[in-house]
């Protein structure tokens, strides 16, 4: 693979610029990108889950505003009518469409609609990235303070899904915290979740942290409870979509790890960008996906050949629900790229008031 | 596939009369039965799960005496030594060869150790069925009765693992209050959990609710949660391989899902025969089963040719731990063949000393 620890940036080497992209449905068995060169493909892109994770989709929508603009030369009324297909193609829970109208609100009366659309893209995107740079040094200071408590040499940090640089930018969030831990020589190991039906963890994850010579060890969903129990999990350390005022909506089976922890006393965070607070949001209704996508497991066969297999009985029915809620009461804190902040949604929006004020 | 709704059975259409079972290994994609004619090869069905589950493994496992007592034609010090090979084999948490010792010693005195060792083994098998339609009728009582306090006309059960006829003997334990209902024209659906990493949920229980026309949903380890918060699970029946001191031994998982009953106020039911019941034992240590078993995943190709495929990174560490312990304090009551209990175990303890004197 490249050296690139991005899961998008924008490809020069063609006559229009485009966006090139991580494929995360063929990791971990094999490293391939795709180029987006319109709307629409960036739009099947986010739907079929080339690209996965909150921060990546939030990158990759507004990188779509300026492909469309490029798609339209540059006319601003096409753009809008373009811009439609991403924010249909964004998870709701994400909530997201409002920022992608602000983007599109800003180019409104701009006199350079392709030359603004990348600069505000790019902006986003490597503001991200540094927030994610902040997660980490933050998060890392909760991993000390763990660590010289304890009195243990080695932390063992559970993590749910995929929260790294493929689904958020640079360093990602939950991961982030971790990456930052081996930097500072600490010895850390990471509980993978495979974070089933599509196996983020075991992916995604994994494959991330192996590229990074971080020690882990793969863990079947189920499996984190007892581990638990057994003294073996130190802290836990997820991602979010969005926290809204019902609690923390992240990949599906979230809520159990967190009340795993909170039976067990073990400290439970969730690493995420500021700007994933939205506490105006008190409706989570969670979208079903696609059967197929829990029916059929892709994995390499004895010749490496990727496959697709279907684990069920023929003819039955599986519902896929990719999110669901963690209610605040099981949440420790969030390590966020402003600092640690309890889990007071009411102390929270204080906080947020006066710095906006 | 035979209408014999058993996972084991002698079969005497050869010379000498051997064993057959259900190869689960094969399901739900196939079904194909295997014959143990040896102690090596009842030994080897237990360890490599051909056959699995507390019910059928106790029960293979007397069976497997009367194998063993075939193959050395009645000689009971060589029957001794065959034995070994069983004990050896069975899950240390089932905590079984204590049962297969006092078989043994019912034998040494026997004047037709072959004989003896059928007519045991049968009548042993034949109590566990019994059993089993005992826990369908008192579990179905509860059924009724939620139903009745619901108002609701459909039950919703949430099910761990693999619990019917495969993985015991006749209706089963948690899924047999699920046929009685049935049989009594309620209208039930069964959430059936995967049960990563081996799949029993998907592959088994699933498998076996087809068979007998009950209407099912899979669904991954970690959506059941987000089920009970939505209020679509209205109970949960787990079985046990154990009971000890420290709670209930089953299948990995069974502790997050009785911890979200728990806060979702969901009454988590443990349906058993009372031999499951073992408070002397304090110790719960659970064993690691091969990585291979996590590793790889099963299923059918597009021309319906089953398939082993690797689902995790090359050179990925994983670990598979078979069972976790749900502490007494999450549990509303077990089904057992003589009623139910509230899971105090003092008050089942001085129950059955009651009952034995």
């Amino acid at each position: 693979m490249q050296g690139n620890y991005r899961a998008l940036w924008l490809n020069n080497d063609f006559f229009d610029e485009c966006l090139e992209v991580v494929d995360q449905r063929m990791l971990p068995f094999e490293y391939h990108t795709q180029y987006l060169t319109t709307t629409e493909e960036v739009a099947r892109a986010i739907k079929n889950m080339t690209v996965n994770g909150a921060g990546v989709i939030k990158s990759i929508a507004l990188f779509g505003v300026y492909i469309a603009a490029l798609e339209v030369e540059g006319d601003f009324e096409k753009l809008q009518e373009k811009v439609l297909l991403i924010k249909e193609a964004i998870p709701s829970v994400l909530n997201f469409s409002c920022k992608i109208d602000i983007m599109v609100d800003y180019l409104r009366s701009s006199s350079d609609v392709i030359g603004d659309a990348r600069r505000y893209s790019i902006e986003f995107s490597d503001n991200e990235a540094q927030e994610s740079q902040k997660i980490a040094q933050h998060g890392c200071k909760i991993i000390e303070d763990i660590l010289k408590n304890s009195g243990k040499t080695r932390i063992n940090i559970l993590t749910h899904s995929s929260v790294g640089w493929l689904s958020m930018i640079d360093d990602g969030s939950a991961l982030a915290p971790i990456y930052e831990a081996k930097r500072r020589g600490i010895d850390v190991h990471v509980w993978v979740d495979e974070a089933r039906p599509l196996n983020e963890g075991a992916s995604l994850s994994a494959w991330e942290l192996a590229q990074d010579g971080i020690e882990y060890t793969i863990i079947s969903d189920s499996t984190s409870g007892h581990l638990m129990q057994k003294g073996e999990i130190d802290m836990v350390i997820v991602g979010a979509d969005s926290v809204n005022a019902n609690g923390v909506v992240n990949t599906i089976g979230t809520y159990l790890k967190a009340l795993a922890a909170s039976d067990n006393g073990i400290p439970f965070y969730v690493a995420i960008p500021t700007s994933t607070f939205d506490f105006a949001t008190e409706d989570t209704s969670i979208e079903l996906r696609s059967e197929d996508e829990a029916r059929y497991m892709r994995g390499v066969d004895e010749n490496k050949t990727i496959r697709k297999v279907q684990i069920i009985p023929e003819n039955s029915h599986v519902i896929y629900y990719a999110f669901d809620v963690t209610p605040k009461r099981l949440i420790t804190g969030f390590i966020t790229q402003s600092g640690i902040y309890e889990a007071n949604f009411d102390k929270i929006q204080e906080i947020f008031k006066k710095s906006n004020g």
